[in-house]
């Protein structure tokens, strides 16, 4: 954003916010995710013998495995999906799952239908890798093997160190399997130290975002690319945090129908990427613009976006597939800010609990 | 429904919109498209040596390709995917396709990037077949088969006839590669026959749930398996049509996180299927009206969704995987009867044309 933060935020408020917390957590925890990057090359090593990737989580751990595509596709150029838990848990479907390796994302590693679905295709001929928060977990237990994200305790109801720690996993195992990992190690250790650079500024400049977004209702979030995952992820944080109707679309979904209902009341948020889908996003967010909805820019090119209202930059990271690990950060900050504004509690929601039990 | 309509709708309103034509031409034009039953069993055939199916395709053709993952799942036990445009259209990913079957669905056969995808892929080993509404396109002359929907014209904006003309034919390439094309093509069929038999009725009762629903901004659709493509259609007819924010989600997807934004002016409007996923959709209706939201049941199994306000069931079809061709009339037709109860344009939402030619 251009102008200074009308309200600064408060140590005090701060350091009361399990949910702040965590985010200022995350430089550290993905540092510490690197102390242990043995494991990674040796899944990758495994994977490469089976290396369709299919990925299931639910909640942020589902919006991780939309990046994981990119970080399968432009770095081993393998292809990844986000696989069907109800076509094998509920329909019993019998799919070949003999060159497939299975990558279950879970925080907390108890996630039941996960679990299900993992046990299922390790029986069937999978190799199995687990990406959790707990490597004593009954996921974890019931993989070949086990990628701790090693984030520490995540007591927020709302996921965010332990999504960038998913990320960062997947963009090592995926580097590995690249035959980069030494170098997809470096870029995530520098990334971490852009973050940690950008976080206590971003954290200022929320606050008058989240002032000019108290009234706001709905939203969409666009993002292309690896960016679609940092897309679906700020809509999340919005939908459970603040009860912001937000819809993650990529810049193509929106001009195919969506973009018929927004007016001024409507923002769109894009995040802009300073790579090869730049045109496009530039051209959904002038869309929106001239629907008169008010724009909100972030990403690493989003000085790019013309006219836009806020704009919250993140710096370049290394590598460019590393992005999203910054990109998010406006959008969990925004998350808590703008929960704050509205008088909601940012630990937690009215309805959720940590790890959901029900299928 | 359970109460007779308030306003029931008049003939010269109908005879008026493109829209509602189309929407009650999809029965006549379903039993055009069984036809030409031969280009499907060929397209299967040699499918079947290639048998990962990439889907591609924007808007209505998106959701359409949601379907495909569970009629390729459940009728051959094959893996389709929705697979990702911009990352070999983009950014140049070099994904191995030798084992690949791609199926692009595009309404015009014009969509640019849809084209480009499928020139690469083809070019790349892959088996390339086009699903569209016109034979002599570009799309249809870049690929190796051409499965022709039949639909004729589709002269309104938002897509019907030829969304639910792009599930049937995706079924029958299905059902033609599992060795069961002949029960398919009789499902369709009687299928066709239950359509026809149900609009009428469904046309009259939405007039009451388009005048609860003139002042709703927001609005989350759940549907699990088949039917989640049900939920993204029906959210983009409702978005496009009718400028509700109406977001798709599974009923997993509801319990985490975005439960947590509903209140009595957020409705969820549950697609309950008579099958191994409704008890996770009674829960997932559950937890949203305890959250104080109005529930609305369509699907086969709308009956079995306690506390709904309003009940708009359809019939079971001949074989279960077909219930997406009924499911979605009743979103069909609330946006048409909503539009007019917002005093919008059915035919002709603001800022969209009938093909979307920007990448």
């Amino acid at each position: 954003m251009t102008q200074a933060p009308a309200r600064p935020t408060s140590v005090e408020r701060a350091n009361g916010s399990l949910l702040l917390r965590e985010i200022r957590e995350q430089p550290r925890a993905l540092e510490r995710l690197l102390e242990n990057t043995e494991a990674f090359e040796e899944a990758a090593a495994r994977a490469a013998r089976q290396p369709l990737v299919r990925m299931v989580g639910h909640g942020s751990s589902d919006n991780a495995a939309s990046y994981g595509v990119y970080a399968f596709g432009l770095l081993p150029a393998w292809t990844a999906l986000r696989d069907s838990i109800s076509l094998s848990v509920y329909y019993g479907a019998e799919v070949d799952l003999g060159g497939s390796t299975v990558v279950a994302l879970s925080q907390s590693g108890r996630t039941p239908d996960v679990l299900e679905y993992v046990q299922r295709a390790r029986a069937r001929g999978a190799f199995t890798i687990a990406i959790t928060n707990d490597p004593g977990s009954a996921l974890a237990q019931a993989s070949d093997a086990v990628l701790a994200i090693g984030a520490g305790p995540e007591e927020s109801v709302a996921a965010t160190k332990t999504y960038t720690g998913q990320l960062a996993a997947l963009a090592l195992l995926a580097g590995y399997a690249a035959g980069r990992g030494s170098e997809v190690v470096d870029a995530v250790r520098r990334t971490a130290a852009q973050l940690e650079e950008l976080l206590p500024s971003v954290e200022q400049h929320v606050a008058e975002l989240a002032v000019a977004l108290a009234f706001v209702g709905r939203m969409f979030v666009i993002g292309r690319g690896p960016e679609f995952a940092t897309a679906r992820e700020i809509s999340l944080k919005l939908l459970e945090t603040c009860r912001v109707a937000a819809e993650p679309l990529t810049a193509t979904d929106l001009m195919h129908g969506p973009v018929a209902a927004l007016d001024g009341l409507f923002p769109v948020w894009t995040i802009a990427s300073d790579d090869e889908t730049l045109q496009a996003v530039r051209e959904a967010a002038a869309k929106a613009r001239a629907a008169g909805a008010t724009v909100i820019a972030s990403g690493t090119a989003a000085h790019a976006i013309e006219g836009a209202a806020y704009v919250v930059p993140v710096p370049k990271p290394p590598l460019a597939v590393l992005s999203p690990l910054l990109s998010v950060a406006p959008g969990q900050l925004l998350a808590w800010a703008l929960a704050q504004a509205k008088g909601l509690d940012p630990d937690q929601p009215v309805g959720l609990s940590k790890i959901t039990l029900a299928l």
